[in-house]
């Protein structure tokens, strides 16, 4: 991408923030877990299935902003194929 | 799970903490990068995805450490197929 | 959605008919696999996950079609809004 | 794999099979549909997904044969090893 790419809104930035203190938060508390000998193999994986949605929750607030601010003007930018390319890989990088 | 549920071995215990001690510093420079106005939206969607992909590594640990410390001795606990249904539900979990 | 729903394109429409067909056939000769008795567990998983990523590739020739399609005139049409939902549920559709 | 590689059990491959039947004519349906110049291009995600949905159960179908079969007599046969490696593999083909 160049110099001029289109910026996040500043509101998608502290909501995406928000969500991954909260997972960094869960993976601390899994670490304490596995401290344990006694932990059960299920309850950890169990417990990274649940970060793995609580960072999907993030990448989709990351998205949603993207999307919002920049798609119904893309139009006058005329940079909507560039656009299509992002959300095409985007797509994939959130999958 | 009942009480008597197989405990995970020492060793990958350590290193499913050490791998999501990884992934933690790594969420904390994503919002780090959160916080500069001018970030761009794919580069914190690839910085999520990699994340996400150490986490499937870690959850890969886990799983392998439970198979290696119970399939080769589950004839003689003769819980067989409790294993299997365990692992079953893992796969859906590490998916 | 409602009966003005935005209409896909020919030629996006013709490309996924045929990546549909040859996963079809795919599927055809993973059952023919299946009949014979010394079919390999792992072959047969192989085979269905190759599948399982053609279909994602007839999924992104949908999609890269609507967007292709809609995106630019977003904006013309006023219906940038739907159009942004559409989008975060397919991505949750092609996850 | 060698020669010696473990069979499926007959009824794991006929229900994957049947699976796989059903699969196959949910595709073709959505062919047809794919055939209407006003299809709506979600709906045709959304019926992608369930065919997606319907391979993992295959997939989850032909895992458990294998499992069943041979996690109870890993032991006898001095295998524990490779079929821990295929489970694990199998973990990844079926995410």
């Amino acid at each position: 991408h160049t110099d001029t790419h289109l910026c996040m809104p500043e509101d998608a930035r502290k909501r995406a923030n928000r969500r991954l203190a909260i997972a960094r938060g869960h993976l601390e508390s899994i670490q304490r877990m596995l401290e344990d000998p006694n932990v059960y193999c299920m309850d950890v994986l169990r417990q990274i299935k649940a970060v793995q949605g609580a960072l999907q929750g993030a990448a989709g607030v990351v998205l949603r902003g993207h999307l919002e601010a920049h798609v119904a003007t893309a139009s006058e930018r005329g940079d909507a194929e560039e656009l299509i390319e992002e959300l095409l890989e985007a797509m994939k990088l959130t999958q």
